[in-house]
C-alpha cells in the first residue's frame, strides 16, 4: 500500500488533541475520516511526527497515511484539504513518501512557537492563539536563562507527570526568547519533546522575565530533576507545532 | 464633562459593524455598555474615527467618548477592558483629549491593512482574518499597478453604492502590496476614505495580480469613475483598520 507524507495546519482550540480519544473529536478522527472518502470507505491510521495536546495548534505538523491505492500526492492534498471541512484542518502539502520512511521515527528535527501576548488589554484578534500576559516581561533575560538549558540534559524537571517516554534525556538545540512588538515569542527546536516541556520551559521563563527569579534559576531547576521546582504549565493555546526535519528527501506537492 | 480618546483593537466576525443597528450587535454598543458602568448606569454616545463595516477588524480604531466625571485614563483603560468581556474588543489606550479634539473630524490620516492568504491550502489558524485565494498572485505586479492610483482624484469608480459622502474627491497617500511569505499584504493610507474603497481597490488590483488584467488597468478604472468598470468588492473578514493619526498630541496611557 502506497505511503503518504502530509504538512497539516491546525486550529487546536476545538480538538482534544492530535490523538482519537473517547471524550471528543481529535485532528487524527478528522485527517482520517477525510481519508476514508478517497480509501474505499476504509478510514487508514494517521501517524503524526507529534502527538500536539488539547488546545495546541500546528503550521508544520507532518502525518504519514497508507492509502489502498495510488493517488497523486497533488490531488491528494486538494481532495483531504476539501474533506476536513469544516474543522480547522489544513492540508497545506502532500508527497508519497519513499520506502522505510516514518513520519514519527524518521524525524530528525521539530520546531515549536509559543506566543505570549504581552499588554495591558486582552487579546481581540489573537485571542485563543496566544497567551496573555499583563505584567511587561524582560524577555532578553528570558532569552539569557533559556541559553542555559541548551544541550543534552535529563529533563526530568521539565516533563509532565504523565510522560510516558522511557527516558527524560533529550538534547535541546535552540531555545530563543525575542520581543516582537506586543508579543513574546519563545521559539524551541530539538530532534524531540518530552510531554509538557515546551509549556513547562515557558512557563518556567516567564518568571525570569517577570523578575521573581534570577537568569540562572532554570537551569538550577534543569539540574534539580524534580519538577515540582519548576514554574507553571504554559497553557496550551500559545503553542504551535511549526514544523519537522526529516533526513529523506520528500518531494512535496 | 470630560472627553476621553479610547484605541480599540476588536475582532469583527460577529459584528454588524462599528455603528449600532437594529438587527444585531455592533462595537459601538458594546463600548457603550461598559462605559455606562462608569457612568452612573447612562451609556455615553461613542464616535469612532472609523465606522468599520460588518466582518471589519480593527487594531487601532479611535474612539471618543464622554463620562459625566473625570477618571484616570489608566483606570479607564483597564475598567473598560474588563466590562467589554466576554466580546472580543479590547480597550487598548485611553487618555484624556485636549479641547476641541474630535476622534472622526480631527483624524488627519487612517491606515488599513487587507490581508490575503494566497495558497492553496484553505486557512485554518487564520480563518476569519483573511481572503483565501487559491491561484498564485503577482504581487509585484499589484503594487506596480498601485502605484497609479496614489493622489488626489475622484475615486468614484472605487465607492460603494450606499456610499454618503457628498464629494468622492480622496487623497491616496501610500498602497503597498508586498509578498510575507503566504500571505499577500496590501497596506492603504489617506486622510480619509470612501465605504469600500479599499476593499474595491483589493478586489480591483486582485485581476492584476492574477494575470487577467493589465499593469495600468486599475489607473483606467479610476479615470472610467464609473463602479462597474472595476473588480469586486474584496470580503471584509481579510480587511482590519490598522490606526490613526491626529495632529493634537494625546497623553496615551
Amino acid at each position: 500500500m502506497p505511503l503518504y507524507a502530509l504538512t497539516l495546519e491546525y486550529h487546536g482550540g476545538g480538538f482534544v488533541g492530535w490523538q482519537r480519544q473517547e471524550n471528543g473529536l481529535s485532528v487524527q478522527q478528522v485527517i482520517e475520516a477525510a481519508a476514508a472518502r478517497l480509501n474505499g470507505g476504509t478510514p487508514p491510521t494517521a501517524i503524526a511526527a507529534g502527538r500536539t495536546d488539547a488546545g495546541v495548534h500546528a503550521e508544520g505538523q507532518v502525518v504519514q497515511l497508507a492509502l489502498e491505492r495510488e493517488i497523486d500526492p497533488a490531488r491528494l492534498r486538494e481532495a483531504l484539504d476539501f474533506h476536513t471541512r469544516p474543522h480547522p484542518v489544513a492540508v497545506r502539502r502532500a508527497a508519497l513518501a519513499p520506502p522505510g520512511w516514518h513520519a514519527r521515527f524518521s524525524a530528525r528535527h521539530r520546531a515549536y512557537r509559543y506566543r505570549i501576548l504581552n499588554r495591558r488589554a486582552r487579546p481581540a484578534l489573537e485571542e485563543g492563539l496566544v497567551w496573555h500576559v499583563k505584567a511587561p516581561l524582560d524577555a532578553a533575560a528570558m532569552h539569557a536563562a533559556a541559553q542555559g538549558l541548551l544541550g543534552k540534559h535529563d529533563f526530568s524537571a521539565y516533563r509532565a507527570a504523565a510522560c510516558q517516554a522511557a527516558s527524560a534525556l533529550r538534547t535541546l538545540d535552540r531555545l530563543v526568547v525575542a520581543r516582537q512588538s506586543e508579543e513574546v515569542v519563545i521559539t524551541a527546536e530539538a530532534r524531540s519533546f518530552l510531554h509538557h516541556q515546551v509549556r513547562n520551559l515557558v512557563g518556567t521563563l516567564l518568571e525570569v522575565g517577570q523578575g521573581r527569579r534570577g537568569i540562572d534559576w532554570p537551569r538550577r531547576v534543569l539540574e534539580s530533576r524534580d519538577r515540582t521546582q519548576a514554574g507553571m504549565t504554559a497553557p496550551a493555546a500559545g503553542l504551535c507545532f511549526t514544523g519537522v526535519r526529516y533526513d529523506e528527501p520528500l518531494d512535496w506537492r
